[in-house]
């Protein structure tokens, strides 16, 4: 059963996004072509060898031309250089959307390069592994995971409907925010907690009086959860905190205040305060386990047996 | 095959890791006879219905008599009171020993209460999941994890070996350590991570700007790793951080000055400095998996498909 959304989707930057993008589009038969192009020649090589999509370019002119939907799957901090190559190459009526993680850095560097009549949707899934390149996809990536669309306002309705028909078809759920809005929640729920993860896995990596065969042994009592994310891709992340500075620093900054406070209590010994403050956090577990977010089963399930 | 190393082995607190030593001794028919007590008539009525153990107690007292080995499986800050309690009872010969996160606190506490002739020789297993109680154990929760043994000076080497041995048997690794030094190993792997994550769940759920359903559903970004962790146990976690003070602090203000570093970076957009340290801490990941300490799987393996 076909249910074709775009008849030939571009895909620009060819790493674990757009590899499950194609995948997924795959699953559902939503696209009748898929072309792409990466930067990087080993990288259009290995998706060419691989099947990522049907036609790998040498150039993104190429890959984009003709295209209903173009995709834009490469680190923010790439965007801008991007959008300027296929901008003049893009077909009328097409639309241009990113998966990109920060969405008011990315409208700024990509919409003075949309030409008119092309429609661009910001868009950033909120989904993805600490793998990357473009043997890391697999269709079942966004299933259940929400897809948040950015619209620029006076943005054609119908272009919008489209583009969140696809998402639904991969299998996320959709929802609309705001591009302010957006890159404050993304920095509580993603780019704050993967600066935090980074900085855990450095210092005990730093440690003069702990061994590095120590930290990896004895990582099961914690530590490791945090190396699984702090092994994502250094330009992604690189890219993320420089374009949501200001919101990712006003998070970390309430993130100091609160380890402060807390610290505090560990010196003083205050129980209380300690007990209150782990017994409130379990809620909002079962909060993410109910939303269908993460698993419940013990450790992720990772622990075989 | 049995392999029985102690005839009668007694679990003080029946929670996560006494329910999973049960199991791992009945897999390998280590103990001939498993006695049990906890402290809640609610937990010794629930071990008692599911066989946690062979028997049951209402008494501390009652549960140690005749024991070989007593495992001491309370929160640390309760472990002086219940080594006080059982020590009048444990028998001569016998084996005292714990399961605690924290070492040089747990021998201050327990060893003003140990009888001449019983040998304590405090453990602790690096293993564990966010669930608690008595019905969360399994059998496999120790296979391929370490056990720190942290033996004080003097103690027989005949009854460290039998110990050693035990939780071989239950399929750890095990390793001997100081217990300063474990201490600080483990403000590294495990407390000052949990600190963290509990503060970062905290931040995310005090925000005003951002509603408990964004961060909830936005989870799947970064933030439910660190759920997972800062849904443990609040009142075993609240005596770790009160009697391992001076390591976790020290590491946390080890792991403050980093992130001010790092903040620093992305205030004035110093992109190398970033993009240096993410790539440094990829490589403590290999380390742990190539260790057996963690899967390779994307996403802890709990992506379906």
């Amino acid at each position: 059963m076909m249910t074709q959304i775009y008849k030939r989707v571009a895909l620009i930057g060819l790493g674990l996004i757009a590899g499950s993008m194609a995948l997924a589009m795959r699953r559902a038969g939503l696209a009748a072509e898929i072309t792409g192009y990466a930067r990087s020649e080993k990288t259009r090589k290995v998706a060419a060898e691989i099947g990522l999509c049907d036609k790998v370019f040498d150039t993104a002119a190429e890959a984009v031309k003709d295209a209903d939907l173009v995709v834009l799957c490469v680190p923010v901090g790439a965007m801008a250089s991007v959008a300027a190559e296929i901008g003049p190459h893009l077909k009328k009526g097409a639309t241009l959307t990113d998966v990109g993680s920060v969405k008011r850095a990315v409208i700024d560097a990509v919409s003075p390069h949309v030409p008119d009549g092309v429609h661009f949707i910001p868009a950033h899934p909120l989904a993805g592994t600490e793998k990357s390149g473009p043997t890391s996809g697999f269709a079942e990536l966004f299933d259940d995971r929400w897809c948040l669309i950015v619209p620029v306002q006076g943005t054609d309705a119908d272009a919008i409907n489209r583009l969140r028909n696809l998402w639904i078809a991969m299998g996320a759920k959709v929802d609309e925010m705001e591009a302010d809005h957006h890159d404050l929640v993304l920095a509580v729920t993603s780019h704050a907690p993967h600066l935090i993860a980074y900085t855990m896995v450095g210092v005990a990596d730093d440690l003069a009086r702990v061994t590095d065969t120590e930290v990896v042994n004895y990582s099961a009592a914690g530590f490791r959860d945090f190396t699984r994310i702090a092994a994502s891709d250094p330009t992604m992340w690189r890219d993320v905190f420089l374009n949501n500075k200001d919101a990712t620093l006003e998070i970390l900054g309430r993130f100091t205040e609160e380890l402060f406070a807390l610290q505090r209590a560990i010196r003083t010994g205050d129980g209380d305060h300690l007990h209150d403050y782990f017994t409130r956090t379990r809620s909002i577990r079962r909060g993410i386990i109910e939303a269908g977010q993460d698993t419940d089963v013990a450790d992720f399930g990772r622990i075989k047996g």
